[in-house]
């Protein structure tokens, strides 16, 4: 299984269009699901997608405009009759806190899980989750109203013991923990074995970050720097330049400056307007900037590696 | 064009199933759109269908389970994206209206159209609508929480003005109208013509009744009676009579014993639960008792004649 694999549900913009869905992705890492932004229809589609609801154990808002956060109260409710124990947390805005908090209350009001709401900031710099092997963690974007990214982090990963030099140098078992998280190794002689000559480096550590709904402005790229994968809103092309600044959207070329910038492994576009047919004119003037770009599409399951 | 047509958007019950979508169906009535129940997903069912969501007028909600209504906020906000005009009533019980004009003031803070809400009462009883040519009235169900039905009526008809007879006796234009719509007509000569000489009956008031969620009680058939399309809640078969009465829903013999005691023309099911493959059982449970029974469907348009 792939350790960290997103699963497109929607990426379509505000009006939803017989070709994209309203936002919503879900974040599977090591069996645990994660959703990001839940647009209307989002339990649908995770059942079309196979995706078990009561394996959730997050859903990170990343601002109340309807077509990202309106599948909430129909999905919350859903779970209720699904008995299924367990916590469920969802992260957004107060506002959006105290408004789904009541919606839940009167249309689930004997829930069957533990259901919380984290009251998030807009500003950006939290860290939302802090698991052994991961970080959720917060940016600002530029949107009409508050928003934020998502940025998911695997903490670094043990460094490979080489079984030969294991063996050599007789290491016990009970000090092969410390060694594969960097310790020397000392004989008991009192020789030095240095760490590099027993271990290979760890796996990199995979990490994805999702950038909603923004205007362009260079200073993204801090934000998601390095990333394997970056998902980037591309709700115009370049037809449409003066429209997306004007709405606080990005075209396409401007997701692919930011990808470059931030040297991102690959980038995935989405949040598409319904005023295209297609999005091939997107995946080319993103490609001329940056080459490693993809579209997102509904069904999409992308490994992240 | 057909003068009444039921187009079937949703007959789910609670838990959406990749089989059926929550509550939803549109009455089209001289290009008049009526929305009945809303659940999550309607916007996007609407424009599937190719029906237009701004020749809605009226959104009749039967009762405040979110499969019955949670499509609302998405589709109000979406409707404002497409600055519309006109006037749209949500016909609802008071916490309705007052959860979702907050969802909408909170979605949509500027609308581009009129947007009422009409509080209506769980005693049933009431017209809420009132046209020249159409009626469209409540009744009491009886579920787990209030709920009603929605019966629309066309208003008579005037009768067909016999041209034969018109010409022999000599009717002047201006009084044909008063002769369609029952009087005698009086020669010069003073000789009386009696209507029925002078006409044929008019064509049948068409009417549809909305049962959408109950428990079985006779009396029910009282509300709907005679109606030319009885939709009728069928979420379980036979198998489940017990399970039905507990959950306050019917069987499809329970709906066919109501519409066989109101004459219904046509009984139309629906709000199957997603514990069945397909109704092939409730069809052929509800024929034996009422034969002029049809299922409904997603996609389905049905003209009520």
């Amino acid at each position: 299984m792939d350790q960290m694999t997103i699963h497109i549900l929607g990426c379509g913009s505000a009006t939803p269009s017989l070709r994209h869905l309203p936002a919503c992705q879900v974040v599977e890492y090591r069996g645990r699901l994660m959703m990001v932004d839940c647009g209307e229809g989002a339990q649908l589609s995770m059942r079309r997608a196979g995706l078990q609801m009561h394996r959730l154990t997050d859903i990170f808002i990343s601002h109340l405009h309807g077509d990202h956060c309106l599948g909430l109260p129909g999905l919350l409710s859903t779970l209720s009759l699904q008995q299924t124990g367990g916590t469920l947390t969802v992260h957004t805005f107060p506002d959006g806190c105290r408004m789904f908090r009541q919606m839940v209350d009167f249309f689930a009001p004997r829930l069957s899980y533990d259901l919380r709401f984290n009251e998030i900031s807009p500003k950006g710099g939290e860290t939302l989750l802090d698991t052994p092997a991961l970080t959720v963690t917060t940016f600002p974007l530029r949107h009409r109203v508050p928003c934020v990214g998502f940025r998911f982090d695997e903490k670094p990963k043990e460094r490979h013991l080489r079984g030969d030099a294991a063996n050599f140098h007789g290491i016990p078992p009970y000090l092969r923990r410390a060694i594969k998280q960097g310790a020397d190794f000392t004989k008991p002689d009192g020789t030095v074995i240095p760490n590099e000559l027993l271990t290979l480096p760890p796996d990199p550590s995979l990490s994805y970050a999702y950038c909603s709904d923004t205007l362009y402005f260079p200073a993204l790229a801090d934000a998601v720097r390095d990333v394997t994968l970056l998902y980037h809103e591309a709700t115009y092309a370049d037809d449409n330049l003066s429209k997306a600044a004007e709405r606080f959207h990005s075209t396409a070329s401007q997701a692919a400056m930011i990808a470059r910038a931030a040297s991102a492994g690959t980038l995935l576009l989405g949040h598409f307007s319904k005023a295209y047919n297609n999005e091939n004119r997107h995946l080319a003037e993103a490609r001329a900037i940056f080459p490693s770009t993809l579209l997102a599409n509904e069904g999409l399951s992308l490994s992240v590696r």
